[in-house]
């Protein structure tokens, strides 16, 4: 399994982040052929009450590095991607691993 | 859904690194009660070569914020915890995500 996480640096206007991903990021990236799982999650503050150093963390999975490229390169993948200037401006950073272990 | 997402630092022998924890943490993880889903991802280099920030990141499932309470503050995931220490020396950000949403 190939996993994509992508990690969401806080943005300048949380509220206006959150709705351009909901109503416009979330519908791209799903629509990213050979995506068989999507996840969005919104990090708390850790025990300590330090808040989270990212706003949204993202993890798409693929087959495998192949699906992935695929996925990415297709219009639907270029299309989310062309996306993220739109509301990623604080800045992204993407973890592409190939030989993901799914222990359970 | 409830996510926990470590972050592993690159450490100063990534070998012995990887040793301890597929052979000594991820049996330990994997006894965490109430855990749903458990993978284990090693990002590769980025399109311009860079190398990936993390060495490791594992995602952990569970049903709810309460699960992963009562899963963490057990005998078993007080031992995951405890583990720590004698791998994860070059330093772990633990991420924790209420209210995921799975799209796909």
């Amino acid at each position: 399994m190939f996993q994509m996480i992508v990690l969401y640096d806080k943005p300048a206007d949380a509220a206006a982040f959150d709705a351009h991903y909901d109503t416009v990021h979330t519908p791209l990236a799903e629509r990213i052929p050979g995506v068989r799982r999507l996840t969005v999650a919104r990090p708390g503050p850790a025990d300590d009450g330090t808040a989270a150093a990212w706003h949204l963390v993202a993890t798409l999975e693929f087959d495998d590095q192949a699906a992935f490229e695929a996925g990415m390169g297709s219009p639907e993948g270029q299309a989310a991607v062309a996306d993220l200037p739109r509301f990623a401006g604080a800045g992204v950073t993407v973890l592409a691993a190939p030989d993901v272990r799914q222990i359970l």
